[in-house]
């Protein structure tokens, strides 16, 4: 077996609980299955072996993206499928990734914040609501909606499956598939 | 055109101006134009990017190394040829990148102090022995040699030409090339 194929960067983005990781998780299974090299990164793997320095400060945060961003530009300039999951609440640090990676695609989980505040998979927004947890992306820090992503997911109005259809048919568009 | 290659680690390390980036550089180049995927990783590129909020303490070296070990972690299981430059000096991080990488490859580039002394390419020596740089390897801060190293390369007594092919030849043998 020999293939080739270029490298791009998926980068989802959106608030806690939008749905960003389960999309991107199942894109990147789908990834895999076809042939592709596949790197997942997001805050779980990350924040442990590259960022575990760093809070949730905006200064902090975007130290934290600009790691993320040379670990992808190197990755996606090689060949491989990139695909990230990070909140990335600030549009400027998304606009750096934009130019330093390959193929950069931006993926908006796009989801109304009550919508994030009713799943709260790790009750995480309560506690933020309770002020337990400060700094915290919808209830007491700034999210920047995209204002010009390739894919925007609507993720209280379509299943994951649908969302995933979207993805892929889109990066086909783009001539990335 | 295409081609396959399995990526590998070639982790460079040895004491200040011994010349593990005048070699590792010549072999990038090399591997390049054979058709390798190739990224370096040194000093200059990653506190730059990764580490700049890093110092000289044992603390801060060995989280400089831990996150350049996760970087060359993605990139030679996704078969790129990775080469890293770095001082490097404790061997336990040495072992751990070796564990972590793909075809981890260790290269001492062995040189004796007062060699490395007389090069002192950017007068860092000169300040260090006149302290005005702390915690400078090989002067007030410890340097452990490798003990099991796939290549020594004596750089006091070999051009780096010869260097270079004795690298090539070594990765030759180990069925890297």
């Amino acid at each position: 077996m020999c293939e080739e194929h270029d490298g791009f960067t998926l980068w989802f983005t959106g608030l806690p609980c939008s749905g960003k990781s389960a999309v991107g998780d199942r894109v990147a299974a789908i990834l895999k299955e076809r042939g592709h090299r596949v790197e997942r990164l997001d805050g779980d793997v990350v924040r442990q072996e590259l960022t575990r320095d760093l809070g949730f400060s905006k200064k902090d945060r975007d130290e934290n993206i600009r790691r993320v961003t040379f670990v992808a530009k190197l990755l996606s300039r090689n060949g491989v499928a990139v695909l990230t999951s990070f909140i990335s609440p600030y549009r400027e640090m998304r606009d750096r990734a934009r130019k330093e990676t390959t193929n950069f695609v931006e993926i908006y989980a796009k989801c109304p914040l009550d919508i994030c505040i009713q799943r709260d998979v790790k009750g995480m927004y309560q506690k933020a609501i309770r002020g337990e947890i400060k700094e915290f992306t919808g209830i007491s820090d700034p999210y920047e909606e995209p204002q010009s992503a390739e894919i925007v997911l609507e993720t209280d109005k379509e299943t994951v499956e649908e969302s995933v259809q979207k993805v892929l048919r889109r990066l086909t568009e783009l001539g990335l598939l």
